[in-house]
């Protein structure tokens, strides 16, 4: 672009989501969507709203939900925040909490959007290695910086750590904020929820959109100290007076409502997955042990990348990241058992050509 | 706050919507709502969604919106942009757009919103005085500057500018982008979406808040040449993949495709704006020539705080802001005929009950 207002425009590097198809047809594994619809009485909710009603703004705090998950989780209603997706908590946290010339410190296999989010809002950082096993440790994370951010399970390895892990980065870390982005936790992990109450430096990052089969609807939380939470919903309110609308504030009300909906979807993934990982390792494939929704896979003597094409021409969506360290391996979101056959079948054909030349 | 992480935390000071209230007796009135619920198309669109695919993610651009947006309004898909609402598809248009060591421009006398994003993203800022008229002096936008952004029709004045202004603003600086903020536009302003593709630095931004009556459906909208348009996408994905929900991408697809009931509650809406203003006018208020669905009057012997208290007592919310040079007025939304007529009886008896003391 060569326009007389080129030096006002901004450059930016999006993140990559999981790539959407039109194509009903494919099997999705590649975004770490639940298999499973959201629970009957969301789709009640939804089907019963007031939409008559969809003429006024909506509550700017999203006051249901947030009171929701308060009950739900035995927290203030003032220790919660809610937002658009758990992208959007963390984008909003970066600018409540990140306000320091040192660097943020996150791992180098992590989330991607998190070197997004500090390249969009000036923030420094510094990424930490795992270690070969993609183990983080933990004293990376005692040297001085701007901030913390560690997802737990980890994205995209699966791999989860427990309450002196968390602990331990909460200990020597308390003059900056420590944010745990729990998205998979659900599925098996430790949730830091329980130290709200213990560590005023602490941030806990949800989402609706894996454990909760509601991606479409777009709901994250936050949840820390009521001083912490209130800084995020003033610049929440310097940015967007109303993030959550109506549709999605009775949608997740509904969710939360529905404990047991909820538990058995959980333990349908977890069961899928465990059977799963045990039929990769069959086939020769380094799994990692995963606390959430998807599985972390290779087999050195196979290319990752030939394999992921492979599966996208039989219309078999799964993830591939093009990056250090991970040019190898493969992210598997876990469908149902009947779509996780089907992958499997795929993986025994495309073996057996391999081996066959 | 006195914490170790205090220096980390960001202190800001929020835009503050018109007030909501759990009461729904109350006549609300302050904050430019419409009174009439969205098509019956829009409500057909919620009620018929498949809710059980809310376990997929959206379409991140919102695909089939802006499509019907581009057909709309005679664009191509691709000089469409959607947000959760305008204040969101505002925020990041600040993000790419607004990225000069000059202050950008807009009206002392305006969308309290816009300092709050420039304190919020560190824009630098300069309010032009608008006359005492509240007419903006186009001469004012011609220095140089980092970018300009102003609302047409304004808020909260009302008043509009036509073809002939827009041009002589967008004119004068080629050299940066100038965002119109068409919020109100639909009440029978000019809108200045047939000059994008005249003008390579025009951004337009409308809302579904206000004219489609889906408030609490989170819509807004930009418009542009393609080439600032995949700016605006590029910034979105590095805050939030997706922004708008399913639901609200299929409601939205609904009400745009529903032109004769969006004509027909745009007409009910002005119609009882003008018999209202003459109406107010006839008690002796100034009322500003308003091209949107809110007036902005003043009675200069009548204390326009009081009378806004006392409103409230009564159950009647209007919106009063305690700022320089507006101190003395009120904003009112135009509701239905009937809730104008309780109004108009409230000022009739507060009136008469100042002259009796």
């Amino acid at each position: 672009m060569n326009k007389p207002f080129s030096d006002k425009l901004r450059a930016v590097e999006p993140y990559t989501p999981g790539e959407q198809s039109k194509n009903n047809d494919i099997i999705k594994l590649n975004a770490n969507e639940n298999p499973y619809p959201p629970s009957p009485k969301v789709i009640e909710a939804i089907k019963g709203f007031e939409a008559e009603k969809l003429c006024l703004y909506p509550s700017s705090s999203a006051y249901a939900l947030t009171e929701a998950l308060a009950q739900y989780h035995g927290l203030d209603v003032n220790q919660v925040f809610v937002g658009n997706g758990s992208d959007e908590v963390i984008a909003l946290s970066y600018l409540a909490f990140f306000n320091s010339d040192k660097p943020i410190f996150f791992p180098d296999i992590t989330y991607s959007f998190y070197p997004v989010w500090c390249r969009l809002f000036n923030v420094p950082y510094e990424t930490k290695s795992v270690d070969k096993n993609f183990i983080i440790n933990p004293k990376d994370y005692y040297s001085a910086n701007g901030g913390v951010i560690l997802p737990n399970p980890n994205a995209p390895t699966g791999i989860s750590e427990g309450r002196g892990f968390i602990e331990d980065i909460l200990d020597h870390n308390r003059d900056v904020i420590v944010i745990i982005d729990e998205a998979y936790v659900d599925f098996g992990g430790y949730s830091a929820i329980e130290l709200i109450n213990k560590y005023d430096n602490l941030i806990v990052v949800q989402t609706f959109s894996k454990s909760r089969s509601l991606a479409g609807m777009r709901i994250g939380a936050a949840f820390g100290s009521a001083e912490l939470i209130s800084l995020l919903k003033a610049v929440k309110n310097c940015y967007n007076s109303y993030p959550i609308d109506s549709v999605a504030i009775a949608a997740g009300v509904a969710s939360v409502e529905d404990d047991a909906y909820f538990k058995n979807t959980i333990n349908k993934v977890i069961r899928t997955r465990e059977r799963f990982s045990q039929e990769l390792k069959g086939l020769g494939f380094t799994v990692f042990p995963s606390h959430s929704n998807f599985v972390f896979a290779s087999k050195p003597d196979v290319n990752a990348k030939s394999l992921f094409e492979a599966a996208k021409k039989e219309n078999i969506y799964i993830r591939y990241f093009d990056l250090p360290r991970i040019d190898n391996f493969l992210r598997i979101t876990i469908g149902t058992d009947e779509q996780m056959d089907i992958f499997l079948n795929f993986i025994k054909r495309y073996l057996s050509s391999l081996s066959g030349c």
